[in-house]
């Protein structure tokens, strides 16, 4: 058994038990480790890479929309958290409570943030005077702590980092046009960087965020068909301006209290990649993330003097304008592959005897696996070419399983069917919160959003539910969800 | 009283009261407000674009040094943290500490991370196995809670940002030559873009980190004097690969323990930046590290149109090279030549009336206050040059006065008196920690650093401490600190 085999077995297949498959596939890609205090995570670099290039790919766009970055305290006294009672009735079971420093027990409980509004509250408050100090609109990226039962690596730990944009504005209409501005910027970088499609909607009142007025969110489909929330962006009209007394002077010179909203993406932003694009070999980091975008595989340099030099030169010349790594390590082939191959690396080029004899090399991509054979003076053309077209195919398979895996129904029998078959099921559905739970109970699915654009009938449809007689055209996505 | 009294009334002159001053500073400067809960604050685009520029200038010099980043927990577990007894001592009465979550009492304490040596030592000793595998050097840009008594904005909050690098090594020369490494490393970071001269040394043992084997610091002196410690890097030898057992195998096949070392800077570099080159109109931001570099003001432009438009094209122009802000709002120029001194940024352009019939603009230099006329079609060429000399005239104006500020003494007396006078003074000192003790009690100064490089006598010379009759070749800085 080469060292190829020894690796991959330790992937279970996609197809036979997508779970472990993922677990797999997080444990071997360098991903991750579990912290010392249980549910947490540590971001190696191969994680935290990605993190970052997120960071900055998100902060240029962010930049062109006048967003400025600050950075807002850890820690939340009980009294200022409990002024907004339907956020803390949402937070409270899982808020990490700092009670003591040293031996000493401190007067006022301090709270870990799960979310900053009542801080950024707090800022906004002292901030601003007039209508003319508005809109601020500020972001911070920072580690967050929700104490969750069950954790997942990236889908679901106890503290993960995000960045949270929070702004305030005189105008309703200004507040209420940036909410959907920014889930759109978030659909459009998730296509642009992560290859990720997504579907914009609106959540159901049950699902939006706890204090919201409004939740928008970006859905995406993950390979054995479940939903995965990538990213919210939420209208907090007033709910928050009343209790914490954030106002301003208006225009007629009289108090008003402001409008405000506030939007995410997390580290689970990871997780996502992965099971979008992973195959049975591992994690396929789509190219504009990618920490390292191409490796070059020096092999059997002991055999032939010629593949030590070229790779080197290799690695320097494309270094200037990719992220390159070189592996001149002793290890055989196969592993060199495959190590490559696990971690997710696009593109890794493979400089042997007979490739340095012929003047060329050995180009393989990450998500086709095809082999191209080409000469050495064509790598650096090429080489951007091919990073742009994987990452082209990795979006058009993720948008074609989208495509392929969302059905229309009208009926509940066709619902619960498609839910079974891990569709995402459009539906007309008019109830709320309690109906809502039924059908979770019933099939494990939930309602992930109302769409912002889709193809539906004209004519209203009876709801899906089969305890209402109502009649509605309102459609709903519902699906199993992580 | 025209505006720019108004505002720069604000402002306590730095020669009157110094710690008055610093305060005021702050506050006007748009860098900061204090957080809900106490000693805890907010740093806003001003100060937190400075700590961007930060990043990302010392993220290109540690790439240079192949570290990578990664993220660990903030959660520390009290049974993981208990096990090195020095380190523990040094931080528990500091430790802010999570014990319950919702309703509900934790079976173990978790302690908020003051600093992570613990949590990288659970990260290495389930990372590595062969000296194959070393070094490993891994940074994470992280919130630190550490409840200091007294809290002063940048300089000591109860929660802080910064980077902290741990490496972990099979050779205790390759680790120490590390710790020596990105010291120097900081030093030259500091003067290249903070425009900030510091003094390279090893802490004294009373001085040194708790936990490690040697300190190395970096001190500069503040415009009153004081020092402040802005950076450290140390050699933690073995001291926590034993009580946390990472070991790797050697070359001999044989268990060892690992070699580690560990360092940092924080946010408390924007306080060495406002006291190493504010001025009674308040902070002057370096010119590489400041995050609007440029102020186009737009004055007038009622009275003439082409204002308007000379000023838009400028911010364009200019905009594509560095960072430029357009005040075009109604204003008054007083106040808009205030606003921008007050917020520290190096240059700003004055864009009149009578300015465009003449085809030319007003540059005004932050840090000598100098107006300069020029050509618009100038301008673009200047810019970059002004910006350079800004930079180069700050620090030198820091290291003249490190320079003059420094003394050497070879008698108690004129060590009290350099004290008193806000000197380094420089020492013969062969004793220990109680020698040190009293110093404090009787001058106020502590010891700063043995330093690095130093012009010394060659010959022995008596102990500055009195109280001892011992003679040496160890000369110490010893300085009121920060």
């Amino acid at each position: 058994m080469n060292n190829v085999d020894r690796k991959l077995e330790k992937i279970t297949p996609l197809e036979q038990d997508f779970a472990q498959w993922y677990t797999d596939v997080v444990q071997n890609g360098k991903l991750m480790m579990y912290g010392p205090a249980k549910g947490t995570m540590i971001l190696l670099p191969n994680a935290f890479g990605i993190w970052q290039l997120i960071q900055s790919g998100l902060n240029d766009a962010f930049n062109e929309k006048g967003v400025q970055n600050v950075n807002l305290p850890l820690l939340i006294p009980e009294s200022l958290f409990n002024k907004e009672k339907e956020h803390i009735d949402g937070f409270n079971p899982e808020l990490a409570t700092v009670t003591m420093v040293g031996n000493k027990k401190l007067d006022e409980k301090l709270y870990v943030r799960p979310t900053s509004e009542v801080l950024f509250a707090h800022l906004y408050k002292n901030s601003i005077n007039s209508y003319k100090d508005l809109p601020l609109i500020y972001n911070q990226w920072v580690n967050v702590v929700r104490w969750e039962k069950t954790t997942r690596p990236f889908l679901r730990s106890r503290e993960f980092l995000w960045q949270e944009g929070h702004t305030v504005h005189s105008d309703p209409k200004e507040a209420r046009s940036l909410t959907k501005e920014m889930i759109k910027l978030y659909a459009k970088f998730l296509k642009k960087y992560l290859a990720i499609p997504t579907i914009i909607g609106k959540k159901t009142p049950n699902e939006k965020f706890a204090g919201a007025c409004t939740t928008w969110t970006i859905e995406a489909m993950m390979k054995d068909g479940q939903a995965l929330q990538a990213g919210t962006s939420h209208y907090l009209a007033q709910n928050f301006s009343k209790p914490f007394d954030i106002v301003f002077r208006n225009e007629d010179n009289e108090f008003e209290y402001a409008y405000q909203t506030s939007w995410g993406v997390t580290t689970r932003l990871i997780g996502a990649i992965i099971m979008t694009h992973g195959d049975n070999r591992g994690i396929i980091i789509p190219p504009y993330v990618a920490p390292i975008q191409i490796d070059v595989l020096e092999l059997f340099a002991n055999k032939e003097p010629k593949v030590s030099q070229v790779s080197k030169d290799l690695t320097k010349l494309l270094g200037r304008k990719y992220r390159v790594r070189l592996d001149d390590s002793d290890k055989n082939p196969g592993y060199k592959a495959s190590n490559s191959e696990i971690q997710g690396v696009p593109l890794r080029i493979e400089v042997g005897p007979k490739d340095v004899q012929n003047d060329s090399v050995t180009i393989v991509r990450r998500d086709t696996l095809e082999k191209i054979q080409i000469p050495i003076s064509k790598v650096k053309s090429q080489v951007g070419k091919l990073l742009s077209e994987i990452h082209d195919n990795l979006y058009e398979q993720a948008e074609h399983r989208l495509i392929r895996n969302r059905i229309y129904v009208d009926n509940y029998q066709d619902f619960k069917e498609g839910i079974l078959n891990n569709k995402f099921v459009v539906a007309p559905f008019c109830c709320g919160a309690e109906a809502e739970k039924r059908i979770k109970e019933e099939t494990g699915a939930t309602a992930r959003c109302v769409p912002m654009s889709l193809n539906k009938p004209s004519k209203n449809a009876k709801c899906i539910n089969q305890e209402c007689d109502g009649e509605t055209n309102r459609y709903v996505i519902f699906a199993k969800a992580y």
